[in-house]
């Protein structure tokens, strides 16, 4: 049987291409199972997963906590406001800590890059990084692929530009790395202050005109403003950004062809896209948030089928 | 099959005198249920409840998440500090990524009157509301009524008196619509700054004396009395309150018959009701609280049935 | 079939030898249980508990969050955050309203001493404490105690050093009493102004040279140093506390024998023990993890058999 090439999901950066389509092929699987009256399955009772974020997340929080029940693994929740990491304590001994009380997994959301690899190379477990500073997420890139492969069929050859604060978005070099794996082609387009000068070295090109972007591309993936960090130290402002880089119904309507809208959520309506934008049928925004239950429930039941070998 | 009249739980007044019925015999059964060794029963293993507290509360949240449990419902939880509120998303954007995940009922407090209803014209599952802001507060009403027939064999024809600040108060509101829909009739008192002049239109008399307002009644219902509210910006402070509208043993011996007190919780021990009365055998406040679970129970099971449909 | 002498857990002092016997006997079968496949029994199916925990706590919380887990029990989680205690309301009313929503058993974290033995006067459950203040942490003493026995073979007849701040540490006075129980000889080593006068009369000498304790004893347990309270108000300050207390690999490699190095957790690496102390073959620090979760299983799991009677 077919099986992951590696034991953690660390980031896109390290899984091959035939990784990504196993995913996909499982989720299509957990997709159908949660749309059953009973959306369970038993596959996982003889597993723990310990969910650790040291930073606030509700979306992806909840999300693995759904994907967890739904394949019955025994879940112990963990949060840094709790935690004795506030006590001087190290992220080695609090995670071995966790692990020596028969945890299998962790999932964790931790502000530093790297916090997920440096944890892989020094504990026994297996780890799926929900978010790593400004690094990788690389569930995120998974579902928002997978559902452009439900919306269009193939992510191979489709043309996707990324919209937004590039320079702080771990969705941003997740969603790069797993398209280029897929053969898709990528264009960022921002503010050139909120775009890095390294990012031309991954193969993407840098289109700073919001039309020229859309007309080139079969999908955007609309990244979310945060208001409080371009009022206060970037130019532009909200209002400026919005004006230059914000999707309304009336540019939409004006393209020569139907593209897709995504957004990772949680969306701030009127500045990187309007509310007919959001409620429109070319976005799959919500179709995004159901696959990520499938796409969560893949992943963990992937590796962990690597434990139990 | 009975059922009720509505798909949602959003106040009383939104209820019919047989619905009322329906979720007392529903509630029955479920007492006795969790006064088995095994307090569960595996009816709703089909169906996932988010538990969306955007204010702080204990009680009310233990109560619905073991309501749930014993049902064995799936649940997840969520409460306001965690939360994309925060982050400037919409309530109905916050609340349509959850149901995405495959959610079908929300128990919801919001600190907004109205928040209940609003959603359930926006989204598409079942809502109970656990509490919007100085609203309703309707499972507390229907446990409230509950208690008042398991203690007396009847709510109709039953006289109650409700004690406190009317003016802040969602279980007051709830408890005027229950106990009129099932022919008791209601008086409130305390002081006048705290009863808002509409409560008459409502077939409420107003009693400022509390003895008068306790020789009528069968069963005083008394609030519980905030006290940072009343000592920093109303008149009376906490201790004329007391003087005035609080409950003591001496009071309640030498009234001309054995009245019921009951208190929704948490009591301020010597504010409200001095201790002797809240522990004494007239007081039901214990049974209101065991009662709330099976009522809970009870509401989310007939609202569980009409999504089955 | 044996029984335990008490209906609560209080403290070790309320226990006999007999019953911390059929703790680690209970405690040896759910380890082997916690090591199998599937780490689970459904023992307490028909057991509610209630987690309690007015201070912040990461490892007792979650480990005895696992221990309910895998005995099947169902779980209510409570935390001082989200409190009706901020509102007024004493700890009795807390309690007996969750106790009125049919909870059998009470784990319950508390800062003031006491805090349980009180509560199991007054309240109808069995009560497990899981550190009440300075005065006890019983299921520590019985993890550090169990993990002895594992490592050496038995408690009597052995040597324990206790190093560090006895004078406000739980860990330290409910493993005197523990180790007393089982016939084991124990010291307390650490800077006089935290080494309370009461001491020696129970049966504990004090040794104030760390060299010489070390030299004395089989095992030393070494109590996390408290930073911010050395450094504020009491001798020594952190560094000269290393300086005269913390164990390096070269004091442990310079003894006449191999000693056993316990810790309760959370380390300050370089504080009360060196890194390589901390990850020697000494060490037996997460072992007393892994326990922790056995004997809780086996005190809530005897503890509810006297509930069931």
């Amino acid at each position: 049987m077919s099986e992951l090439s590696v034991n953690h999901l660390l980031g896109i950066k390290y899984l091959n291409e035939k990784d990504i389509q196993l995913i996909f092929e499982t989720a299509d699987h957990f997709k159908e199972v949660i749309n059953r009256p009973i959306k369970k399955v038993p596959s996982l009772r003889d597993i723990t997963i310990a969910n650790l974020f040291f930073e606030n997340s509700t979306r992806t929080r909840l999300s693995f906590e759904l994907a967890e029940k739904r394949l019955s693994a025994d879940i112990i929740n963990f949060s840094a406001a709790q935690s004795s990491v506030k006590k001087g304590e190290t992220l080695i001994d609090t995670v071995n800590n966790i692990l020596s009380m028969k945890v299998d997994m962790v999932v964790m959301r931790h502000p530093n890059p790297g916090a997920g690899v440096f944890l892989s190379k020094n504990v026994n477990a297996s780890i799926v990084n929900a978010g790593d500073g400004a690094h990788e997420h690389p569930t995120q890139a998974l579902l928002d692929s997978y559902s452009i492969r439900e919306k269009l069929g193939d992510v191979a050859g489709k043309k996707v530009v990324i919209v937004g604060d590039i320079l702080h978005s771990r969705v941003a070099l997740s969603n790069i790395f797993a398209l280029h794996l897929q053969g898709a082609k990528v264009k960022v387009c921002g503010p050139k202050t909120l775009i890095p000068k390294y990012i031309t070295s991954l193969g993407v090109e840098v289109e700073t005109n919001l039309r020229k972007a859309l007309e080139w591309c079969d999908v955007a993936n609309m990244l979310r403003v945060q208001n409080e960090r371009l009022d206060m130290s970037y130019f532009p402002s909200t209002r400026e950004y919005t004006q230059q880089f914000g999707v309304n119904k009336a540019i939409l309507d004006s393209l020569s062809k139907q593209i897709v809208i995504m957004h990772p959520g949680p969306i701030n309506r009127g500045v990187e896209i309007t509310s007919d934008v959001a409620d429109s049928k070319q976005a799959i925004i919500l179709n995004q948030v159901e696959n990520g239950v499938a796409i969560r429930m893949a992943v963990i039941y992937l590796l962990a089928s690597k434990i139990k070998q």
